[in-house]
């Protein structure tokens, strides 16, 4: 999941936070990471835990901030799942190579004058752990509040890049036809936004679909597609769609397809509903095969799944920090991770090339001018070729190759929107792959 | 889970035995091991699978035999769960010493005259995965339907041997007083069957409680337990009991404490209840911690969670078949198994004397002649000096001593109780002891 920035979606966004800015100075201010840190506010602890420190799946005080800073670590507790297997090869080792100089560095955030150092940003971006990778090797690494190296955290739309991933790797095998009408893999979605679009179209997300992820609007789609598929409680007498597959299936054109960039959740499953249709295989189980089990994952990871046992492909993704950041790895060598070459390099290359900027201007997204959007990764056009995974609160694979630097990170941001932890995010990393740089 | 066998649930578990029987000879048999193999009948293969073949939390179709045959090898996909791991320090490798010559050992089943072979003991016991210890080398090992080496397989009660062990371990640092009310630990049950009952008697299942398992029987309380516990789904207008601690402080007293064995699954969540306020943990994490990483697992397992996030210690453990023979391999040797003392071997050495024959024998096993029941454990006293773990469908940890032999194995038989298949399964691990002692 992330913000949908539309014109309209990036003007209510940027007005809402500017009214917690300006309440920020005026009133008590948003809550800071150390004041909302979940170790210290101890929820669910206790046998039982005492009410108010009680969080639940029913009443959606699992999803609640600062609640979620907890069930980040921990949303199996809440909701169905299935396993993503890392295989038996036993892990990759990451060799090891700590520095004790990055805290220190300096940077100006985006729109601001006064210098923040490392440290200070992750605190800043509500950092729940980090891995960061030089050449391969761990420079630095940190967990805070309830992570562990070996907990799973929510990945949330970084989802989105591992099964974009997936589907252009099956796209370059030819077992998809990327100019083919998704139709012709899933006539289910005759009906739909999706009866004339393109297999492309989805997997850049230029598809026209009535569907708002304006996460402050009570009423944008993005509640009802996270209630049909379980991520949230559905109401007493609730009888909208009851699945994703059912959800997907009631959404109607908006606007034209392939005319520019509109950053839909719905698209990613509806790649999923291709890839599982095409394959066989839910696409937790096809992440296991084609990417966890090579890459010498240290630990599982797991995929939510929805009512139906699907998995949640939009957002479902749950992993440790190292193990993203070998996927990091991988992506960063040209697919090329753990003695194999896991992804074609053509498929990466494409990534990196990135989608059509026109589309993407459209969106108008402040913080990543000149970006673009290609097999659901977003790509920053800057002077290091660097691309990127992003979840909505914060949770990044951010890859820098002129730096050789990935920076694997999970957060739990309070406000659901990049716009507003990519200020103090994106200098910092680039000002990280200077260091890295200069000091190699 | 398993059956009560109060005189009265082992007349009504003998009748409804008799009457299947009956049918079986009159009407269509039950449908044999092949004819419900999970993979052959396709239960969720699909995008999304046909009506016919999917498995639904909401409607209790995952929990119907022969759908469970494939529920129990995924059974995180209906509900929430939480991470048992495995630690870090790499698998303990299982020699492998193969032999072709176990399939065809024969034996007579109990209160029959015609003999079986082991080949067909697994198809009449309609197991899922079996893997087979002699001097700690793999001698047999087999997976069937769904089931894969790496798969976590429902264990149901065998979970309370496992927490009956840790609870154990407990008394013996003597963090838990065993001849202490239940209420030293845990006030809250004041009120209910547990108000002036032991710790021991908790561990070893002589508390007079009016709780149900009749499983024939809809009115059992066990089938309140699973729906308080979100096992089995609530149904709509739903007001009882809405976790497992509000459940068991419902449950009234019912005869004498002490007199009798009466085996009732609230027994091992009222101790996961002492232990988790005793160590400030949840027994699922304190299982990972004192058994899990010390085994050399291959796997993580999982334990099913209620809607407060309480593990299920009465039948919630998931795990692959390798990890839990691993388990009873270290029972085996007495806890010191993988370079370490795992469990203390006072410990170990208590279990297999077992408890008091006298209260067993009133509680009329048929299966089980002369056994006794001890910290969640079931002791044969058998020539063997053989225990068991056991669980209601035919999952069991079977461990003999002289015959250096552990036995573990999931399956999925239809009825719910181990009367019914111990007649083909406890004369086949005694066959198969005998063959192995006497070939080396």
């Amino acid at each position: 999941m992330d913000a949908t920035f539309t014109r309209q979606g990036m003007a209510a966004a940027l007005l809402a936070g500017m009214t917690l800015l300006a309440q920020a100075q005026t009133a008590p201010k948003l809550p800071s990471a150390a004041e909302t840190d979940p170790a210290r506010l101890g929820w669910m602890v206790g046998s039982p835990p005492p009410a108010e420190k009680m969080l639940h799946f029913a009443d959606g005080s699992h999803a609640k901030f600062p609640q979620f800073r907890w069930s980040f670590a921990n949303w199996r507790q809440f909701m169905p799942s299935t396993d993503v297997w890392r295989g038996d090869g036993g892990p990759r080792r990451l060799e090891r190579a700590e520095r004790g100089d990055i805290d220190g560095i300096s940077f100006v955030p985006l729109g601001q004058s006064e210098p923040m150092t490392w440290a200070q940003s992750l605190q800043a971006n509500y950092t729940d752990a980090i891995v960061v990778l030089h050449k391969g090797r761990v420079v630095y690494e940190k967990y805070n509040g309830v992570m562990t190296p070996h907990t799973a955290h929510m990945a949330m739309s970084v989802t989105k890049s591992a099964f974009g991933l997936l589907g252009a790797m099956l796209v370059n095998e030819g077992r998809i036809d990327e100019t083919a009408l998704v139709t012709r893999y899933v006539p289910e979605l005759k009906d739909s936004a999706w009866g004339d679009a393109t297999v492309r179209q989805v997997l850049d997300m230029t598809v026209g679909v009535k569907y708002s992820e304006a996460y402050a609007d009570p009423k944008a789609e993005i509640w009802d597609h996270v209630r049909a598929n379980g991520v949230l409680p559905k109401p007493p007498g609730y009888t909208g769609p009851a699945s994703s597959y059912a959800f997907l299936q009631s959404l109607r054109k908006e606007g034209e397809h392939g005319q520019a960039f509109a950053y839909k959740t719905v698209n990613s499953d509806v790649l999923g509903w291709i890839i599982k249709r095409v394959t066989g295989k839910g696409v937790g189980e096809l992440l296991s095969e084609r990417i966890w089990q090579k890459l010498g994952a240290e630990e599982d990871a797991y995929m939510l799944v929805d009512p139906d046992g699907v998995d949640f492909a939009g957002g479902g993704l749950n992993a440790t920090t190292r193990d993203l950041a070998r996927l990091g790895e991988m992506m960063r060598l040209g697919g090329q991770y753990n003695g194999q070459q896991i992804v074609p390099k053509a498929v990466v290359d494409d990534i990196q090339r990135g989608g059509r900027k026109s589309d993407f201007e459209k969106a108008g997204y402040k913080t990543l001018p000149g970006g673009s959007y290609r097999d659901m990764w977003w790509v920053l056009h800057n002077e290091d070729g660097a691309f990127a995974a992003r979840g909505i609160h914060g949770q990044t694979l951010y890859i820098d190759p002129k730096a050789e630097m990935v920076v694997a990170r999970f957060a739990s941001f309070p406000m659901a929107a990049n716009a507003f932890n990519d200020p103090t995010s994106l200098p910092a990393f680039q000002a990280l792959a200077r260091h890295l740089m200069a000091s190699h």
